[in-house]
Order: structure tokens, then C-alpha cells, then sequence
């Protein structure tokens, strides 16, 4: 493990070199959406971490948001998000990142949450505790949903169905936070935000996320309690506190 | 002019000086709503700021978010949100601003948004080209609302009325972005970002937004158009095209 850790660390600092000159360019904003340069910026990103896991891993499997799959059925998979929040990447916005996870039979086991602009790392790894910019990471205990304070990217994420289904924990919380995207998990590791709730979320948005909040004291599920793996649906909850964990999902279920 | 631009950046930095020591820190989690230390960072940055006021310009007025008003009815009045963006800071993201800006007669003439954890910092004046790190900030032309990138920091931001008027730009838009309180104008100045629609503004959180955005060549207004000034409703909208701003106005108002 100490050695896919290490590489985690090489792949997402070619990620960032790979992204940095995009952000903020004026021609980002200029280029049409069917072929806009945040494509390029993903596509760059997603090529580096690949180029080095053809040279490191030959024989692991790759599942990428830009590139798909490579071996998926292998035991080992690499599960790839260049560029998770795309919005905010394309706004100018230094609240994005970069999504590096390693599956072992479909379940995560090493997560990767990498900020480039702010330079916000966070590492997870089944058995060890989080690392936040080379320290552990802590969440923080919560004494209930009314104490919450809730993270969840946008109101459109979600079905319309799961929609309400959230908004009964949005009406109980103390506060909801938009906007974040991966970040929000991170910061639920760290132990400055409590949830995050989110819905219609693929593999490579949430693989990483797992071994992050869990190594931290978290927990992440789907919305039923059971562990995200390969094939789970997309919604998720991540809480610090197991307690409020189970309380959210339900409120979700319920 | 150049004076009171001079000053407002040595209080952007004393305010930043005030506030990133609580940002990130443990106790900042666990301390009550009702007195919690971002009160005490806002308090400290704000004290900050006045202390300064009072030393550089003792004839000037003051409205602040923490301790009120100062000479209200003065000529010259310095606005004030030591943190706009109190979700975002409470909960570590990185993505929130110190607002400063200078009424004369009830209109602003100076504005800054400051970011002092990842260093945006953008200042607008009458008749002066908007600077971002001290270079000039330009909007973007945008083709129309279906072409427009939208942020607003959250759908709770809006009364139900108002949430159904949104609605109608979000149904057209090409895309919204939520969160990001202050930061999104500064988004749209610097051409990243084509609109920004909130309601339920006060004063503090719009007053040095509309020098930055319509020194970098956008519009902002509130909903009817009118010019933003000492009693506006707190319905606002900000966008880069003019074009654009005006067709907004009419999904809000339609």
C-alpha cells in the first residue's frame, strides 16, 4: 500500500501540472461546450495519470471519466476523475478536483482528493488514517441532524424524487452549504462540515471519497447503509458522526 | 480616489491579517451558533477595519455587518462585510470575501472583494478600469441567457416569490453554479462567469460588488434595472453582457 500510495501522490501532481495552465484562461471561456477547452483540461489530466499508470501498473485496471474503461475487470482498478466540478472549474472558481481511487475487487481501498489551485490533498488508505496536507485527519462528532451542518453540490443533482427525499434533512439540518463538489468530503474528513448528501453520483465520483471519510472516522454509504462498491447506485451520504450518519439516511429512506 | 483606494487595501489586509487565524481551527466548529467564533473573526476583522477608519478617516461614516452604523448620514460612507460567505468560512472552503466599499451620497464609488486565504483580491472605482491582482478585469460578451453561465450561492436564498422568478432564468440558462457568495461577482468581472441573480441582499454584502463589475465593463443592478443605492430591496443581478442582464431582468420581472 505505501507504494500505491506514493504513486497516488505522483499521478495527482501530473493531474494538477496538467490543469494548472487551464485555469482561468480566456479561451476556456470562449470555446463552445461540445468541444470547450475544460475538455482539453480533463482529457490532459486524465492522459498524464494514465500515461503513468501504463509505465507503473501495466497489468492494473483503469476506469476513467474521460478515456472509460482499460481491464475493469481486473482485481486491482484505478478509478479516474480528472476534473470533478466541472462548473466551478469552468467559472474561475479554485473549488474542484481531482479524483484518484484504487478498487480491489470493486471496493475502494485508496482515495485521492486532490485541489491544484489551493493545493487542499487529502489521502485515504483502508487500515491508516487520512492524511490532510501530510497530517491525519480528524472528523468531528455531531450530536445530531439538527446540529448538522450539511454539504450538497446543486438542488438539480438530485432526481426530483430524491429531491424531496433531501429536503427532509434539509429542513431538520442546522445549515445546508451548496456548491463544493468533491471538496465538501474533504471537509467532512477534516471535521469542518458534517454531511454531505448527493444522488446520481458514477464511480468515479465517489470512489475516492470512501477511503478519505472513512480513514478520517467517517462514515460513507449508499443511501441504505450498505458499502459503496462497484455497481452501487450513486447516492450517497458521508457523515462524521456514525450517529447522524444513520439519521440522515432516515430521514432519506423514510 | 487614489487615496481611498490606497486605504482600502490596507484594510482588505488587516482584515485578512484578522481573519485567517481562525480559519480551519478546531475550536471555530465547536463553539454555539449564537456566539461562535466566526462572530469572533468577523468581530476581529471588522474592529480591525474601523480601527483604521477612525484613524485615516474620522469625518467619514460607517455601516458595518457586527457593529452597526456610524454616521449613517454622512457625505462618505465605508460599507462593510468582514466575511460575506459565514457557510462557506464555518465550514473551511476557502471561498468566501471581506467586503469593502465607499457610498457617496448613497451611491458606491469603490469596492473590494477580497479572498484572503487564496489571494483574489478585485477592486472597482467610478471611471476606473476594475483590477484583479492588479491587473484590469474584463466581463465577457455573452450571446444570450441560453448561452449564460449563472451562479447564485443558494436556492434558500430567495423567498418562495422569488425563488419561482429565478427559476424561470435557471429553466433557460445554460448551466448554474451555486455557492460562492461574494466570489461569483468577482467571477463575472473577470470574465469567468456571465450572470449572478440573489435576492435578500443587504447593503453590506452589494454595496463594493457593483464598482467591481461594472468597472470591468458588466452591469449590475437590481431586478428593475434601476441603479443600486442606500435602500435598494436587496434583489440584484450582475452580469458581464448587457444584453444579457437586460433579458434576465425580464425572466425575473415577467
Amino acid at each position: 500500500m505505501d507504494e500505491d500510495i506514493a504513486l497516488a501522490h505522483v499521478l495527482a501532481d501530473a493531474a494538477g501540472a496538467a490543469i494548472r495552465p487551464y485555469f482561468r484562461r480566456p479561451f476556456l471561456v470562449e470555446t463552445k461546450e461540445d468541444f470547450s477547452p475544460v475538455t482539453v483540461a480533463d482529457r490532459a489530466a486524465e492522459a498524464a495519470i494514465r500515461a503513468l499508470l501504463a509505465e507503473h501498473r501495466p497489468h492494473d485496471g483503469v476506469i476513467g471519466e474521460e478515456y472509460g474503461d482499460d481491464r475493469a475487470d481486473a482485481a486491482r482498478v484505478w478509478v479516474l476523475d480528472p476534473i470533478d466540478g466541472t462548473r466551478a472549474f469552468v467559472a474561475g472558481r479554485p473549488i474542484f478536483g481531482t479524483l484518484i481511487a484504487l478498487l480491489e475487487d470493486g471496493v475502494p481501498v485508496l482515495g485521492m482528493i486532490d485541489q491544484c489551485i489551493i493545493g487542499d490533498r487529502w489521502v485515504g488508505a483502508v487500515g491508516r488514517p487520512t492524511l490532510f496536507g501530510g497530517h491525519p485527519a480528524h472528523v468531528r462528532r455531531c450530536g445530531g441532524v439538527a446540529q448538522a451542518r450539511v454539504g450538497t453540490t446543486s438542488p438539480h443533482a438530485f432526481s426530483a424524487e430524491d429531491f424531496g427525499a433531501f429536503s427532509k434533512v434539509q429542513a431538520v439540518a442546522l445549515d445546508v452549504l451548496y456548491g463544493g463538489d468533491c471538496h465538501n468530503y474533504g471537509l467532512v474528513a477534516s471535521g469542518h462540515l458534517d454531511v454531505v448528501v448527493e444522488a446520481e453520483l458514477k464511480v468515479h465520483d465517489w470512489a475516492a471519497l470512501v477511503p478519505v471519510v472513512t480513514g478520517a472516522g467517517g462514515v460513507m454509504t449508499d443511501w441504505a447503509g450498505a458499502a459503496l462498491r462497484l455497481g452501487s447506485d450513486g447516492r450517497v451520504v458521508a457523515a462524521g458522526d456514525a450517529g447522524v450518519a444513520e439519521a440522515v439516511r432516515g430521514f432519506l429512506l423514510g
